[in-house]
């Protein structure tokens, strides 16, 4: 057995987070690779590391001294470090680091070293080897990783090594540079080093007990999901959830590692596991509805012409809507017209000439533009075999008076998505939570 | 007040049937122009004149002698004529015609002939003008009404004689000929008279008592509508009720003349109210469900391909679509995906080919087809007002655990088309109809 934990800035701010991370780390002798994030915020007004090195890079950039905040950054490792009464002198190396920089000091560079420095001193606490990132993390010229390369580096390290702790969010270019990857990078060096290792599962702790049903700032204390599929995930993301990103998790997908996210400062708690598949059998709470998003400002274009008996005026439309680069998320076909539900920030500057084209191109009788939608999307892979699940999402929604402009069934049957009001999203999204947990 | 009254073939098929048209038309004195079709069945082993019509212009082009269905054509107008009690010498006018029937007799001049037949006597009875159709209901060259033409001629003719009955389903071509319209063309001879009049209200009498909610073969004795618009008639229509064509009603539909569906055999019972516009005031019975209908036998096509960043693949499946003639009922966009719902029919002689097809031009990474699917509709002005309709439909359809496959909302907030397999397609009906009838 082998587990492959990924700890967020949230979970390496402070020592006490250092500690509750070695107690998680240390109470299962499978979890034998651990990818560490730059240390974050330690409280509301505090400052993650990896801001405080962007900054940094900008006061290099514009020749303006920066040493307050060099000294923030020395200040939070020695601390780290002082509390826990480790040994590697980390200033040495900092100050090093510092002797080195000037304005031609690669950003990827310099901000890579907060999981760097955070990631040794966390290597030292557990007693787990040091693997640097730029040793095992490869990437190819096209800015792909090199998946050979670093697997089979990964594979060797672990090897060697026993037991692991790797930096996330950077590697290596082909030239030899330190290349960092998009923000939340961390997850996919966990995703690449679990799927390099064939790991039984990839644990990603953070500070909530799991991937919740709606958003918090809606939703008061929205339960967490025990278990979702990939698929789920991504309707969820694609739909407005802040969760995981498909693309910083695809080597698990890939590889059917399940994947589980944990919170470090409740660990008794299960988690959500996200899986490839869910199979039949009965989780613990049973619900239809797996998780429920949206996102407001969507644009209804209305598009009316008669005796339409071929599908050349939809065509020229969605190729206008192409042109514009104003990608459409539902068409609904009437007998003489159909309707566009677009973002409407994706017809901002392009509105009026779209509708311009439309006119020119299509000749139609008419076009109606009704903005200020929301998309609420209630997402769940059981909703297909619960013949219910739609009778208590439209009953709850009418029973609080809410108007439903546009009704979707996503693909797979995976997900209902509701037009509303931008009015109504966030009564939408708490009518359907509460309508499914109540 | 002026009320164009039009009767259809169950309300003259025998004498007692003249005597109901009687009853009805001299209880308003407003009732001045009533259209009359051929006669129909006495019962159900009965034939349809035209039918007999129609046969026997078969038996010219095949030379076949036909003289017991010209006797049974001629028994029919007599018998009418010598219970009824009328002058009118309706086997000499017949004879005439049967004597000059030969193969190059039009079939359009014979077939008209149960009209022209039924309206004599009727006129007679009623005390009415008989205005024969050739004199004031005319074809362009293009098959069109020359409705200036036959406004003006049917204009005159109330003028002069006060009170008049003209045959239904025929006219007069360019050329002199007598020319026929589409089955049921009663209906448009009606609409065509009263538009030209500019009548107060189309009358339209027939043997239900104004249109049903539901079919009554599904349906156990469904309600009739009481009132329903032109546009929620003809989204009926569409989605396979068995109700007035809107081509038929066109002319009174222009003018904004409302449309009175009624019940020869009740006409107590105030029948259907087709109307432009509803209006808000309240109905005897207010329901958001107007009416219920669907067809079975449609086809969905997912089409799948990974990254798919613009509608170029959708649109070229729909230019594919097009080239097959397969009209595209829904779409409903995923991720990665799309799905096409279309009829199974259009599908016959051309899946295979529209498959291979998108494989070759749109290279998708998947195409999957499931046929057997039924879509009912759930027709309403009232819907969209309406927050709680759609719960109420969904848990209609939940609680009997009926599977939805497919969910779309049609044009104007005016209907909810789910689709579902086709061995539900009649319970599905019922339990909406239950559901909002209950």
């Amino acid at each position: 057995m082998l587990k492959v934990a990924k700890f967020g800035g949230s979970s390496v701010s402070g020592a006490e987070q250092f500690r509750k991370v070695r107690d998680i780390v240390l109470s299962d002798p499978s979890r034998r690779v651990v990818v560490i994030s730059a240390a974050g915020k330690r409280d509301p007004r505090d400052h993650k590391l990896t801001d405080l090195l962007y900054l940094c890079h900008a006061h290099l950039t514009y020749g303006f001294p920066g040493d307050d905040i060099l000294g923030a950054i020395r200040e939070r490792f020695t601390s780290i470090r002082d509390e826990l009464g480790l040994a590697y002198r980390v200033e040495d190396d900092f100050d090093a680091l510092c002797a080195r920089l000037n304005r031609d000091t690669s950003v990827d560079e310099l901000v890579s070293r907060g999981e760097y420095f955070t990631s040794r001193l966390m290597a030292e606490f557990l007693g787990y080897s040091f693997i640097d990132a730029a040793d095992c993390v490869f990437f190819n010229f096209d800015g792909q990783f090199d998946r050979e390369k670093s697997d089979s580096a990964i594979a060797a390290a672990l090897e060697k090594h026993g037991r692991i702790v790797i930096p996330g969010f950077y590697g290596r270019s082909p030239t030899g540079k330190i290349k960092v990857m998009s923000r939340g990078g961390s997850d996919i060096t966990g995703a690449l080093a679990a799927a390099a290792l064939d790991a039984d599962v990839y644990e990603n702790w953070t500070d909530v007990s799991g991937i919740l049903m709606a958003d918090p700032k809606i939703v008061a204390d929205p339960r967490p999901i025990q278990k979702i599929t990939f698929a789920e995930l991504r309707e969820l993301a694609y739909m407005g959830a802040s969760v995981l990103h498909e693309d910083s998790i695809l080597p698990v997908k890939e590889k059917g590692i399940p994947l589980n996210i944990r919170n470090t400062n409740c660990p008794e708690d299960p988690g959500t596991m996200i899986v490839e598949s869910a199979g039949e059998e009965a989780t613990e709470v049973d619900r239809p509805i797996t998780g429920i998003t949206g996102r407001r400002n969507f644009t209804i274009l209305t598009i009316r012409k008669r005796n339409i008996t071929t599908t050349q005026l939809l065509r020229d439309a969605l190729e206008l809507t192409d042109h514009y680069h104003a990608p459409v998320e539902h068409i609904t076909l009437g007998l003489d017209s159909f309707a566009l539900v677009i973002a409407s920030s994706a017809l901002e500057s392009s509105l009026y000439d779209l509708i311009s084209d439309i006119h020119k191109n299509c000749q139609p009788d008419e076009i109606n533009v009704q903005d200020g939608i929301a998309l609420v999307a209630a997402v769940g892979r059981k909703m297909s075999s619960r013949p219910g699940t739609s009778g208590r999402l439209f009953q709850a929604l009418g029973q609080q008076g809410l108007h439903i402009r546009t009704i979707a069934q996503g693909a797979d049957e995976l997900s209902i998505i509701v037009g509303v009001d931008n009015s109504d999203f966030e009564k939408t999204i708490r009518v359907l939570y509460d309508g499914f947990t109540g």
